[in-house]
């Protein structure tokens, strides 16, 4: 038994996840598919749309042999930190590869691109900071810094202004001092689309996203187990979970906590509290409190990661790096079950089940996020510690 | 002008406050009446049923010609300090008499009382602390070293384990180093009392919030204004206020805070942080949680307004008794506007009108109340530095 890995949100799982999982297999000749998935909160700073417990099932029901948690600590953290914790965690898993998408497939990109920063990081932070200072995004300082490194040199490199190809890139410097081995797989999306969004079967989950809340139909896009797991979540709860459903829960903190309070927590940085603080007054819905806080130097996603540490009331301290701790086994396959059996000796961190009492702050945080995830929630999941992983 | 100035909650007006007016002014022949009311969060540890606008305009319309706030640092503390802080802004406002209500209108009992425990408060502590330490109750052990004290005397004293009494004692205490005359008046109730609650005109302000949850007629029980104001707010709000609409924020705070932050709040002691993080998982109702709480120890009060705190975000530091610094005018009718023309000058502590941008920590709190106790509702308030008195 040979296991690859993906590192996965589905929010929700579609046929574009579908066939990377299939690619995936297929590429790295594995037999067991593991996912480390974001669990409540997402890389952008937002409640997935469907808790992590019906997102297991789509994810098993259609591929995956293994889900494991990518703990709130990388979930919601900046690329650097999201890869390098989702990618540990496969290693510890014992996994062979880490498939991930890439525009064309092709890996020497993203290898070239780590070689040349590896011998010049130095250089490339310092026109970075300088470009900074002159008011540029980060990424269009990234883009610059590159240019002055490479010249005119014809070796391919990462495009690292978009967010996807960042990602990647992080992925392979994590994977670096690791047994695991990063592998490229074609993205399908450009390729199989139809110019009309209702005869096409592949599209993103924000697009997805996009026409769900447009009431249109998504049913060529997602496999059928996936519909149905969606429709039985808006059976129960009436309406998928957004940042609007959890507004009033961080409207309310930022109305209680004093302006030095909120300097305190994560990513809460440049006096961004004195905003965050006057526009809780009088925004009473959260679409009209990212609208009034959003700007050049604050993107809807940066602010919405703040807004999610704000939220679970993570701190600055709390928020530095730091190393997985445990594997979260949220469900598996009777075929995953069978690799588990065979490999769990070989995995180098604790695999957890069943959470219970216990004092590991970042475990604490994890059901810290499926308790507030609950508060929006017309019907409250089971808490954390008295869940048990899914079977299929 | 004389003013006398009374300390109420009005939560909701009744005829039994129209009638506390009418003796307060007619004992202390003042011609102005000046009312200390609580805020937006009452000594019970609880939001008011209406806010703080509504029932300023009950007093206006009904006797009181000036209405004050009492902060939330009194408002919701124990008895001491919430007389102490209400008393000393009376006196700050040049009222000639505090009048306060006592079962048969003798304010001797309360004077012989003070006097006794002037004389003997270090041996009526020891009889408390002994008492304590058996496990009984603070009003059962205050009683036992009242009458350890007394012996067999004839002087009447003031019965301490009665919450009322309780507040009229630390209003003649809080009285005794100013120039403000506490006086008693012969409570109504229990004389006018018609035992079918149906024909009766008086009954207390619990028995009319326990009446209208029953849908019962209130009608004669309540002057016709207070009635309509009552309507007026439900035709905005659909219902009245409770902890059952701020339970969802409460319980937000005690899930996303750890058992070291929950330690720092005020009121929080013995580990009663460890019960209140436990039932917060498992309880979706205030009434639920409250109940799960409630011990012999620890009193539907004395949690409520630990609650209180915790909503609020106040600190044990911030708890400590600190004097009043300010007059904050709810309103006032034109009499009441012509009493403070002509006594503005003499008032110790400034008025307060509006409030704008402040730095004063109490009335950041008044503010941070109104904010928070607005979540409740279906229909925001005003925030509080918005808004101007009521001029009736």
């Amino acid at each position: 038994m040979q296991a690859v890995g993906v590192v996965v949100e589905y929010n929700p799982f579609h046929n574009g996840h579908l066939y990377h999982l299939q690619q995936a297999k297929e590429a790295s000749q594995a037999t067991v598919v593991i996912a480390v998935m974001s669990g409540q909160f997402l890389q952008r700073g937002e409640p997935a749309i469907v808790d992590k417990w019906t997102r297991t099932q789509m994810a098993l029901l259609n591929g995956a042999d293994i889900v494991f948690e990518l703990p709130f600590h990388y979930s919601t953290a900046q690329a650097k930190d999201f890869a390098k914790g989702a990618v540990t965690l496969l290693d510890a898993a014992c996994c062979h590869d880490v498939a991930f998408g890439t525009e064309d497939g092709d890996i020497a990109p993203f290898y070239n691109t780590w070689h040349l920063l590896k011998q010049d990081q130095v250089r490339f932070n310092q026109f970075i900071q300088q470009q900074i200072k002159t008011g540029v995004s980060y990424p269009k300082a990234m883009q610059y810094a590159f240019s002055q490194l490479t010249g005119n040199e014809n070796t391919p490199y990462a495009d690292l202004t978009q967010p996807n190809n960042i990602l990647g890139f992080e992925y392979i410097k994590a994977a670096q001092p690791l047994a695991i081995r990063p592998i490229a797989i074609q993205r399908i999306a450009a390729h199989y689309h139809d110019t009309s969004f209702h005869h096409q079967t592949i599209a993103s989950a924000t697009a997805i996203r996009h026409a769900m809340q447009q009431n249109m139909d998504i049913t060529p896009m997602l496999p059928s187990t996936s519909q149905q797991l969606l429709q039985q979540f808006i059976r129960q709860q009436a309406s998928f979970m957004d940042w609007e459903k959890l507004y009033p829960f961080l409207r309310f903190s930022l109305l209680q906590l004093s302006l030095t309070q909120l300097q305190h927590f994560a990513d809460v940085t440049e006096g961004i509290e004195y905003a965050l603080k006057r526009y809780a007054k009088t925004c009473h819905s959260f679409a009209e409190f990212i609208t009034a806080l959003k700007s050049k130097r604050y993107t809807r996603t940066r602010l919405q990661r703040m807004l999610t540490q704000i939220l679970l009331g993570v701190t600055k301290e709390e928020r530095h790096y730091q190393e997985p701790t445990y594997l979260r086994l949220l469900g598996m396959t009777t075929h995953g079950q069978q690799y588990i059996k065979q490999f769990k000796k070989q995995f180098t961190l604790p695999l957890i089940s069943r959470v219970g009492a216990t004092t590991n702050t970042q475990l604490q945080l994890d059901c810290k996020a499926t308790d507030i995830y609950s508060l929006g929630l017309k019907q409250a999941l089971t808490p954390d510690y008295k869940r048990t992983p899914i079977r299929l």
